[in-house]
């Protein structure tokens, strides 16, 4: 039927996988030629007076040759890659806990769907056929889940070993010009993308091929058991953010709070008790959380695909290659980023400051490019022309190029929706700029036109999601808003790159500030960090986009796998889910901006302690206590990411077994599309004010010296607002995606035992 | 059937409004009592130096006899009325233009729907009767729509007019003691109460028997003409809200960030050139704008009944008694809210500031409390004891208790979400006073904090609103859901009297400070005013939870004149709806905040000007330019409340002609399960900010002293938020509960045109 043969996709998908590890150890191997370490003798590693590195200094600085920097480089890349360590690990540790309590309630809940029983049952959609017993995808959802959970931690902690890996060494080449800094942030970020992607995707096809073992050609089993891999991955990202996110903010709000607004010390000054935390709080929030997250969207776009692949005429007709459409889209993906990198990397090189962020543009579009073309390669090879989907109870004809249109709808919505992000949240065009000029009249007006903005922000996103939705789901009813998701996915190593380049530039300028570094370092440093805050935003609209089309996804395989037919809104059950998930996202929004308050609040007293007691901190003549600042973040985020965790991993079992499966489809569409506007503006907000700041503080217009500069009243009212968006785009915001993707796929997980035994207050009365 | 026959129902129901009627005239005729006026002579109206009042003073001010203040109150107090007039005025004309346009409109659309035909059709829901032309429904939807705006408008009006009426004398009497201050204020408020309850109950009991005439025992015909009632009731409404809102935000916020922030001279100081537009804008948002939101709720939730009950077994059986229960309902609201307004200004009375707010709060409880037997009473008397209601497409048995339990539950809830809202604005609370707490830290803090407290408040609220909905609908369907939000509205009279307090007592305290009253006036009317902002968020908890249950009745009615029977979210057309509704909020928000920035800068400019320009102005030598400032937030008003108004009154005409009913069904649930969330949140921030402030500025606690004085650091923080509170709480917010009420009442009033027209885009292609 298709060109490519079942025995090709076996080869194809674990080959494209293995390429994208090889591609991105050997960016690593680069980065790793930058040396930062000092060698037995005390002196730093300086071959021919060239700082370990081959070709010339493009610049020299003054003290370029002084061991001194390059071992306080070392010392402060130590201290922040121990502190996001032992923090990751701390959270590891109570996330373990959690990991192991949350596998016994999937074997016990859906064990006890058939009573535990292991005889053979009829299969769900096809009744002639004999489906492998309950508890046999109770045994594998568990253990599908556990590999989930892990690869997420491991993504993350990867991302982060390699992010605290590459901010000294990307202050170092800062020395040599903005170019070579780039370069080296731009291939750490790479090679989290390339090992985030391949790594996530070539788990899932293991896992896949050892279920197999056991399930043999009962597709709907196999997939459905699969489903506990999305579910894994997705809660682990929940802690990771929520918990990364209140780690970061706190000591970011608390070190601001005291530092800038009181003391009137420069951001990343060493004297700041809180620095190394806020550093070390990039680390762990904006990448290990960020990796976690879109690992977790991925591996459920890919769980949601292949559920409804299974019971469609791919899973009917034993068409391994056409089940596997979805992965082989994602492997078709890290081809077509490695290509994407290159342009970054290799074909061209970054010689100005204003080149950085045409440049990390260039990426977006350039894969988007590449990967339409990708996609209609994948389509034309792997797909018949014709076959037939699982649409709620019926089968609905499809052909392959609705299905190709389905994939790029989504990939076009997410340059779409990165573009806008963009618009509104770069201080290159108007929006940022009318937010700074209000700081004029104070933090007042700056707070409502930056709420403002963040509101306008939403209308062409959510326009471009619902015509994504619309197309998708009219050519290819819940597969088709599947592969629309993994569309926008499919060129998630490049989106990751240019996200994950952010954070690591924005310590590689704390690293330069605190190793006491020329300020022209830090300028370069900036410039980078200043690009990285527009991708970063950029990155937050990809996550919470495609986070809406995974979560509608799994949201569909839930509503086929309870048995429901449709929701109708017009059901009492369906609308007070309704209203009560449109809340939801408000409900935990309040606790973790709550919970960032009340870190910070600590973290400003323990900063103002050191201050006042500390004789010679002031003057930079004592050390301040950093670990006891570390300790502050670790303590707050561990305890308080455990009640917005609850609420969204205790919802869907208490909606579910005594509300029923209709009420929780209420809940669940009600908190993805009230959810989604708020993480969008949110995040938008946030990323508005901050960039209004650098406005401001940059200068770089006329209009921005009228404003400026830094420590005048409009700048003081523009740190404010900065303050306030900190929680809002950093930890309430993205956080938010996962409450939406989260609550979907384990009422997905669980949708047997709701099916069965939900619904116990209804049943009573 | 019931004990009532239809001739008693005749005679009750305009009995009930006279009386109503009655009672606000005697209640103005005691404040009228009060006199401010200056007479011939040129000297103010004395007799036996009791300054026009029979009993004695109570307190004596030292300048209690002083012709001057009296001349001088009487002089603020006409450029507040005549401010607001003038305003009103200018905003009709713009107003008014729409009216006849929309009203053309709907005589088109409707007339179209069976092209402009005289013949009698089938009806509706009984194929085999003949019902009244579709030309006829729309001659008679325009009809009722001119006369829902007129009685609309005319409330907004007659409400300011009695508030701009009662300020001054409510200053006056505060010199005799906080007691006859707080009489005045309430018996002002209870005057539009019962004005607005009894003038609405009235017109449309006048318009039922009118259309009767024509329509005779053609129900549906009847209240499908209705409709229009509300549609015009809520259209006005719109645009007093959104209009109002603007006007008071723009000249309080820039008056607050120039006069307080920048000069540091106290609210409303006469040297503030925005003083007066401040004042004004307190009678035409607070007031008018409230006063044309709640009878908008009021007329379309009684619409939303009518026209139910007209398909039920009370139109198919001419129960003309059981038809009008809902204003039956509301007639007995009015008897019960006449003996509850007794309780607070004849049997008990005022005598120390801390007993305001227990006997405001009282109000509530007594008139639930009394309203609960009312509703039984009725319901007892009027309705049979089994009836049968239209439940989209079937008839569902409905016993008399059930619809008791329906109103009820509306009632109570309504109750509920009044105390939660208390809880969470009041300063006598921990919630406020952490906000307050967290200004230690800083705006930013509190900024986060308040954030965080809004988004918590929307928990307990949506519970109940929840449950209301559940019971009501599970119980008799839409009919449930209409008749529960018209047992929230039930005393409505009470309700608006407390609401229409605290702007009373706001502009009280203006004139005080204005006239130049000594400083303990203005700590009575101070007090007066800070039991009249948390009462002021009680009433926006009620308008909102009111709108909530009003809108999907409205909905429901929609659906069911559309013709549709189910609103499946699993079909792309409905769930682009939900998705696109959802985001509809923070688009209208966005626009309505960033045009009360966008004001206030303007009047900041205007008002930093008159400071630098005018000599002599700080010192009090020379007068400000009010006229200026007034005219800065007219401008600003009606030209910035056309793109929200256009929004909203579009948005169902577009989605309904070009993409059908189903997505228009998605679009009202959306707008409704988000817009609740945001407006509940955004006016208790806004709220509790503004109490936070307070609670710093009273320093009634070893807490708050600690924070205070006026002019420390923790305050100046909190005036920020406070400002920033300012259109949250007045502007978008409340505009928010007409957003959803007046799109599902457009649907309804259009449903027929958009089921025969609608849907251009998809029938295309």
């Amino acid at each position: 039927m298709a060109l490519l043969s079942d025995l090709g996709t076996e080869i194809v998908i674990p080959v494209c996988a293995v390429i994208g590890i090889i591609f991105s150890l050997v960016q690593w191997f680069f980065v790793s030629s930058v040396k930062v370490s000092v060698d037995r003798s005390g002196d730093a590693v300086v071959k021919n007076g060239k700082n370990g590195c081959a070709d010339h200094l493009i610049e020299e600085e003054e003290a370029i040759n002084d061991h001194n920097v390059v071992a306080k480089c070392a010392e402060i890349q130590n201290a922040i890659s121990e502190g996001a360590t032992s923090f990751l690990f701390t959270e590891y540790q109570y996330v373990g806990i959690f990991m192991v309590a949350f596998a016994i309630l999937i074997f016990l809940f859906l064990g006890s769907v058939e009573g535990f029983s292991t005889s053979f049952r009829p299969c769900t959609y096809d009744q002639e056929k004999l489906c492998k017993p309950a508890l046999a995808t109770a045994i594998f959802s568990t253990v599908s889940f556990l590999l989930g959970a892990i690869t997420s931690v491991v993504s993350g902690f990867l991302g982060m070993k390699i992010a605290t890996y590459a901010n000294a060494r990307t202050t170092l080449e800062a020395r040599k010009g903005v170019g070579k800094a780039f370069i080296v942030a731009f291939r750490s970020g790479a090679v989290m993308g390339f090992l985030l992607a391949a790594n996530g995707l070539l788990v899932l096809y293991i896992t896949i091929n050892l279920f197999k073992i056991y399930y043999g050609d009962d597709w709907e089993g196999l997939f459905e058991a699969i489903t506990g891999y999305g579910l894994g991955g997705s809660s682990m990202a929940l802690f990771g953010r929520v918990g990364g996110g209140i780690y970061t903010k706190a000591a970011d709000v608390g070190a601001d709070l005291v530092g800038k607004v009181e003391r009137n010390i420069p951001e990343d000054d060493p004297r700041n008790p809180a620095v190394i935390a806020d550093n070390v709080g990039d680390n762990v929030g904006d990448i290990a959380g960020m990796g976690s997250d879109l690992f977790g969207s991925y591996a459920e776009a890919s769980c949601a695909a292949l559920v409804v692949a299974s019971i469609s005429s791919f899973g009917i007709a034993h068409d391994f290659t056409g089940m596997c459409y979805p992965l082989l889209i994602s492997s078709m993906g890290i081809l077509v980023c490695l290509i994407t990198t290159l342009f970054a990397t290799d074909f061209f090189e970054i010689k100005a400051v204003k080149e950085i962020e045409p440049a990390l543009k260039k990426q977006l579009i350039i894969s988007t490019i590449f990967m339409t073309v990708g996609i209609a390669i994948v389509t034309w090879t792997c797909l018949p022309s014709s076959f037939t989907i699982f649409n709620f109870g019926v089968q609905k004809d499809v052909k392959n190029w609705q299905l190709f249109l389905c994939v790029c709808v989504g990939l076009w919505a997410g340059l779409i929706i990165g573009f806008v992000t963009e618009y509104y949240t770069s201080n290159a065009y108007s929006p940022v700029q009318d937010v700074a000029d209000s700081c004029r009249t104070g933090a007042a007006t700056n707070v409502i036109f930056g709420l403002a903005l963040g509101y306008k922000s939403v209308i062409i996103p959510i326009f471009a999601i619902a015509v994504s939705i619309f197309v998708s789901f009219t050519f290819a009813a819940m597969y088709g808003i599947a592969v629309a998701a993994l569309g926008m996915l499919s060129t998630i190593a490049t989106g990751l790159a240019i996200d994950a380049y952010g954070p690591i530039s924005d310590n590689a300028g704390g690293i330069a500030e605190m190793a006491g570094m020329s300020h022209r370092i830090r300028e370069r440093t900036d410039a980078l960090d200043a690009a990285g805050n527009t991708t970063a935003a950029i990155g937050k609209g990809f996550a919470i986009g495609s986070a809406a089309l995974v979560s509608l996804a799994l949201f569909g395989a839930f509503v086929s796998r309870a048995g429901i037919s449709s929701v109708d809104v017009l059901t009492p059950k369906v609308f007070i889910g309704l209203l009560v998930g449109a809340m939801l996202p408000y409900w935990f929004s309040a606790m973790t901006m709550k919970s960032v308050g009340s870190a910070a609040l600590k973290m400003v007293e323990e900063v103002r302690r050191q201050f006042n007691t500390i004789p010679g901190l002031m003057e930079g003549l004592a050390k301040p206590d950093y670990a006891t600042c570390v300790k502050i973040s670790t303590d707050a985020s561990i305890k308080e990411m455990i009640p917005p965790g609850a609420l969204v991993m205790l919802t869907p079992l208490i909606v579910g077994t005594f509300f029923g499966v209709e009420t929780l489809s209420g809940v669940l569409a009600g908190s993805l599309v009230s959810g989604v506007q708020i993480a969008i503006s949110a995040s938008n907000t946030g990323g508005a004010w901050d960039n209004a700041k650098k406005y401001i503080e940059a200068g770089a217009s006329e209009h921005a010296q009228t404003l400026g500069p830094k420590g005048s009243e409009p700048h003081k009212a523009a740190v404010i607002g900065d303050t306030i968006g900190d929680p809002l785009k950093d930890t309430s915001g993205p956080s938010l995606n996962i409450l939406i993707k989260l609550m979907a796929v384990e009422s997905l997980v669980f949708a047997p035992f709701f099916a069965t035994h939900g619904g116990l207050l209804f049943k009573l009365f």
